[in-house]
């Protein structure tokens, strides 16, 4: 197998599609992330490329051009079609409301294995930040042989910290499957630990983050999700065998509502893994949700010798004795900053966050203030 | 003597003119106070009133109507004029470039004793931010029957901390002058003190804060100037001849630019006291100079239990985890704040500055900073 320059393998996998749950509001990143304009529409790295852009770029070379389905709230779906022009028309799912990761997941296999059969699957939500593309497709390509052979497959990062804002998955005994040697039985998913567990995680060596990366077999998930939950799976059945028929407005009103809102984890992923189902694949790239601005901050390149950093332009930023500052001049403003360590500046044309890297995590709290003042306009 | 409403008595002071010296760039409040639109442009109180028009509002009962003379740069002529349209036109003097205060206050002298004879002249900086009308009301009183009898007089503030950040004027025995049963020598001047220097000098009782007003005949002051700077006495005499004839434009532009920049301080106050010739009356009103975001917030009601100020709509401003947080929200957007103690954020349509309550008076580095960016026009 030859690579390109991005460290690409040029030959896409047979019968395996992508599938980009593009959903999320990012509110930790608030005011970068609106609800009419969430994380995944944004360039976050300062790469050029929005974090969907960055996702549909890394799966097209494992699918091929027209095997990436997004499936995203109907009201982004304009944005995503602009940003990713790419993508067929009937490769975008647009949702009519949010009923979380298990139908929206649920649904891109119900209406792949209509038009394609029994293929391979892989979710990967479109706003995490990866480096490392060869090592990111090796794990793929284990992961999707791991699925042939029956497997609901996740991929576990290296944990390189004991951080506590990511779950975690257990691993176990290797899995043994042919195209797959480093996938092993998954022992079960954790969610966000505390720090004391987190740290007994890492010891053991045993425990990798969950990514949120599900690749399986359309059949072998339809299959758990008839068993764990017999009316999503049948309300998604039903939509799918409607969606390329002109009845699938219809169809999609009268069931779609009633779907249960749920995560693919509880509903599949952690009660197969208790019978053995789930195998995980290490992923040794680099991964990052970007969840909040301090890990933000960690891919971003250093504007100064303080470690600060700047997503834009850095000619619209002063430090003055400030180090480990994260500014986003977003307003196209000066931003002047004195005298402040690790603060954190995010300036937009009509909302102005300033708080500190460690209460990155409680941007929310903001959020909520602003919506308890009525403001939804900027939420 | 009867008094109004705000503490004033409704007697103006026979032959005394108010001369407000409205000059200084205010850097340490930027990106609020800019070179075309400095600080005493500005209502930085949120009372409603610029600190210009608060100082003539303030005069204006101890000199009658006519009785306030304005010397400002001549690009803050217009500003000004829209602000206190109550003054005359002639009431204005503008400078074609800055000169400091001798120069200031000398041309407004020079240019009173012209049209009136030997008056009583006050000098009033127009930045400066006071409460107790009628205690100021009295100390003006006695410190002009001190000018009367030949005195150079300033007001010396009861210190109530051992600031740093202001001059001092010593006093020492009582002067025995009729009308003004309070007024002392002055032993002399001193620059900002050091911290320690600062505490000996509340301890001892006899230093107050140099209010920078002075009060003293025009004869006396221009006699003095005659004598310890005789080229600039005798440009500003020439200048003030011509000011009020068809030649002022010709004189002023011949004659202006080679005086002397000298704060009145250095050029007259201080030699003067070394002989005698000052004296001080104390002020028991509340005297700030408003120089940086810090003493600013001492003038602005709390807007939360945290002490937390805001200069503007405390409606633009969220606060979460944050105490004592200094907010400007002069660009009409809404500005978060969580979990940073005595922040400091002064939002402006151009520029943004985040910063701290302790490091307020470093803003000039910022705008050094700024200056060194070429960003000229934000300055």
């Amino acid at each position: 197998m030859t690579t390109d320059a991005r460290g690409s393998s040029d030959a896409p996998i047979d019968d395996f599609y992508a599938v980009i749950p593009a959903g999320g509001a990012g509110t930790r990143l608030w005011p970068v992330s609106r609800s009419r304009s969430p994380k995944f529409l944004h360039d976050l790295t300062g790469s050029g490329r929005t974090l969907l852009q960055a996702t549909v770029d890394r799966l097209t070379p494992l699918t091929g051009s027209a095997g990436v389905v997004l499936v995203t709230g109907d009201h982004h779906v304009a944005a995503a079609r602009t940003q990713v022009p790419e993508l067929r028309e009937d490769a975008i799912l647009a949702e009519p409301s949010p009923r979380d990761s298990m139908a929206a997941i649920g649904l891109a296999a119900a209406v792949l294995q209509q038009r394609h059969g029994d293929v391979v699957i892989g979710a990967f939500a479109a706003d995490q930040v990866l480096s490392g593309q060869a090592a990111f497709e090796q794990a793929v390509r284990e992961a999707v042989a791991a699925a042939r052979a029956g497997y609901f497959v996740t991929v576990g990062i290296a944990a390189s910290r004991p951080s506590t804002a990511f779950g975690y998955v257990r691993s176990g005994a290797s899995l043994g499957v042919e195209g797959a040697p480093t996938a092993m039985h998954a022992r079960g998913f954790t969610e966000k630990p505390d720090a004391e567990t987190a740290r007994e995680y890492l010891r053991s060596g045993e425990y990798r983050w969950n990514a949120g990366m599900f690749i399986v077999r359309t059949s072998v998930l339809l299959g758990h999700l008839a068993e764990q939950r017999p009316e999503l799976h049948d309300g998604l059945r039903e939509i799918a065998a409607a969606w390329d028929t002109e009845d699938r407005a219809r169809v999609v009103a009268d069931v779609w509502p009633g779907l249960e809102r749920i995560a693919i984890d509880h509903a599949v992923a952690e009660p197969v893994a208790a019978t053995g189902g789930v195998a995980v694949v290490p992923g040794t790239f680099g991964w990052d949700d970007v969840g909040d601005f301090n890990s933000l901050a960690a891919l971003l390149p250093s504007a100064d010798d303080g470690g600060s950093k700047v997503l834009g332009d850095p000619s619209d930023v002063i430090r003055v004795d400030s180090a480990g500052s994260v500014v986003v001049p977003a307003a196209g403003r000066l931003v002047a900053v004195l005298g402040l360590d690790d603060v954190v500046v995010v300036d937009t044309p009509d909302a102005l966050l300033v708080t500190t890297r460690a209460r990155a995590q409680q941007v929310k709290s903001v959020v909520d203030a602003v919506r308890a003042r009525g403001l939804d306009e900027l939420l």
